[in-house]
């Protein structure tokens, strides 16, 4: 077997590098989820099937990752559908459980599943891989982390104002400059009755969300070809147009939508969302957008989506509200928000913009090198010295050429060197070289720990 | 679907107060691992079949959880397979990727895959889940959690030194008091050589474990029973009865295996690993044992196997030495030793102990009651002022009863509840709750985060 081997694609291994910049990432969002009083949890990997299917649509039935039933999974199989090879209809013979898709469902039925032990408003969040059967591309995987803070048994709008608190604490700490789109679900269901086709909102949205590319004029061509009646598209008109900032969108939204008593609903929210977002103090841009229309299927309030401004790439972190998220699972009438910050996508900003510390992914403090045995022997009393006062150390193992020591200190980019060899070793010193200066000194090993310091 | 979602058998969800138990043990490991230079790599949860099958033996096959290929996957299969619903030759036709079993393979997969840039020898440690398909018993699961750390690409016994150094710290940190069995798979090759039965390592072990319970004569009996010749079971009396501290069993071992020079080899090994173990000093035992015969496909060297003292569980860390690792992906004679930390059976043991520190799982550090619109604004000024002092804070989000806000409080054991009503918001004051104390105290609102400090 000696043809190297490989990972499924669309899967990655993170090597130290990797890791160090990804765990910096992971702190800052899991630092700002404490700070905000959210409290992790995990779900398992797998998911009974009935769990995850028919909660992400038709298409995302298909891009669900099957486990095979273990032992003999054929034997109870109908036969007609294996003669028949009806590999659809045979799955659900064969598997049972699947890898969770996203963090969203999984926590509905954590939240159903365990009520009793739940004090509501439950405050959570969660930070794990999902699996999605997509087809790899340019930063789409079939293995990436979600980190989602969610809270549900609440209403109350106080709620979109932290997340969106949480949002700004976030992208700050990361040094990433971002523009928080908002909308709101209602506002969406407003123009629909606006312009009597309720079933268009996506041709709407798009349509709006291209008028600045391609003009008003276009646009309207766009919706007439598409069978939206020539009136409704003339109501339309003040919305595709919506323009100055956020206080005039409202404006304009809340005259163009007085008769849509949804609408309305939606334009105050909205407007209260803003107002007490903006009088708390922000750096970053919070916009009006209309044209948000992600998560039509569950959101029933606030949409809610994050872009990096100094990066082309879709959106980093989205949320919104839900009223009726635990229904499916038989818990009706449990209203909830949250947001989900995509790692990976973040990791991708990151990296572009190399927008991380220097200190990050730093290895062991001190590396002591090795003379052989008896030097070596004193070398691990220190190391173990260092480590009792929390400073990171190693000895190297071997008693090889000190070229080869040294070019693994310099590659681990290890910060000192320390030595002891035969003269060190009889008249108790050690030898201690700043790698980044190359100074080096030495002095009586009892010095050793506060010289690191 | 009424009926009350679950999650497959053998697997767990986490709430907050498990998080936090469970958080406390990975982040004392983490530490170590950093600590002691091994540096973090994360690995995909899928890995390809022909990465896997065959590396765990026969059993360890049968355990993989497969994923089904995506789409039609019956569609290129065997058509005879399929008539005789042969489900383990068909597995390999619809199935090309398995979860992982363990973090050993992964990481060799890993080492050769990445060979060009990795700098040897190469310290790292992987804290991940790992999956088999076992029978869910108490105290196993189809999901749980590896913490290893792996050296590779040096023969040096001060590796073995500085794995038992990272035992001793991790458990000492948690409070766990432990016995280190070592052990090495030269004194077994050395022990089956001297009795001529080199095959039969697994039916002497299993008698030498024996011998405290039953007496050496029964064990005798066994091993005759079980075929092994009268000569070879007389001259293994001294090792059945090996009896002192460690360098008594030693020195019986070096005079019982003078003719194996495999056997010698490993008692040498074993006795300086001891040696410079006890000259660094521990509190922790350190037990010759040569009835440990973990890993026996794979281990070349030193065995280790950590037992807690105080509660009976099976081993709760155990590792040991292998010269080939990587050789079955193509890379020979990169030899390595590495240690697995059982994170699950840890996490018993630490909750049958009841050892965890009294601040672990603490909720946000100050609760703001909701006493209606213009307080609440005014109390998310004073979170988020907290907040950005770095202190944990929240406000809860409905204006709801007080006696509900407060249950909130105590079931999340909110160590401060901060109040703004109607007078304080008046004359800029706050009230504050100790919890614990059920002190309260008004005072302006600018010395907020100085009294909580």
């Amino acid at each position: 077997m000696a043809t190297k081997p490989s990972i499924p694609k669309g899967t990655r291994d993170f090597g130290p590098s990797e890791m160090a910049r990804r765990n910096y990432i992971f702190d800052t969002i899991r630092k700002a989820f404490k700070l905000f009083g959210y409290t992790p949890i995990e779900t398992p990997a797998m998911e009974n099937l009935s769990t995850l299917m028919g909660k992400y649509g038709e298409e995302g039935d298909k891009l669900l990752f099957r486990i095979l039933n273990s032992g003999d999974y054929l034997k109870d199989s109908p036969q007609t559908l294996i003669a028949e090879r009806d590999s659809l209809a045979l799955t659900t013979h064969i598997s049972e459980k699947g890898l969770r898709y996203d963090l969203t469902v999984p926590f509905a039925r954590f939240v159903v599943q365990n009520r009793n032990d739940i004090q509501l408003p439950f405050k959570r969040c969660q930070i794990q891989p999902v699996w999605r059967a997509d087809r790899p591309q340019k930063g789409r995987y079939r293995e990436f982390y979600q980190c989602d803070a969610d809270i549900v048994g609440s209403e109350s709008l106080w709620n979109e104002v932290e997340l969106l608190e949480m949002i700004d604490e976030v992208f700050r700490n990361l040094k990433v400059r971002v523009a928080i789109k908002l909308n709101n679900r209602k506002i969406l269901t407003g123009i629909a009755e606006l312009i009597g086709e309720s079933d268009r909102i996506v041709d709407i949205t798009v349509a709006i969300d291209k008028i600045e590319k391609i003009g008003l004029e276009k646009v309207q061509e766009e919706l007439l070809s598409k069978g939206i009646k020539e009136t409704a598209v003339e109501k339309l008109a003040p919305i595709l147009e919506l323009k100055g900032d956020n206080a005039e969108k409202i404006a304009s939204l809340k005259e163009v939508l007085k008769n849509s008593e949804a609408g309305l609903k939606g334009v105050e929210e909205l407007e209260w969302v803003v107002a007490q977002f903006d009088d708390l103090g922000h750096d970053c841009a919070l916009d009006v957008d209309v044209s948000l229309a992600r998560g039509l299927n569950y959101y029933t309030g606030t949409i809610i989506e994050v872009k990096a401004l100094d990066v082309e790439i879709g959106s980093i972190t989205g949320g919104g509200r839900y009223d009726n998220l635990t229904g499916v699972f038989g818990m009706p009438g449990l209203s909830g928000v949250g947001i989900s910050f995509g790692a990976d996508r973040i990791y991708d900003v990151l990296n572009q913009l190399n927008l991380y510390p220097e200190a990050i992914g730093e290895s062991v403090k001190v590396l002591f090198l090795n003379f052989g045995e008896k030097e070596a022997a004193e070398s691990m009393k220190l190391v173990k010295e260092l480590r009792e006062k929390g400073i990171s150390a190693e000895l190297y193992p071997d008693a090889v050429k000190l070229k080869k020591q040294m070019a693994y200190a310099d590659s681990l980019k290890v910060p000192f060197v320390a030595m002891i060899g035969e003269t060190e070793l009889a008249d108790k010193t050690v030898n201690l070289k700043e790698m980044a200066s190359g100074t080096q000194v030495k002095f009586p090993i009892t010095e050793l720990a506060s010289k690191i310091r």
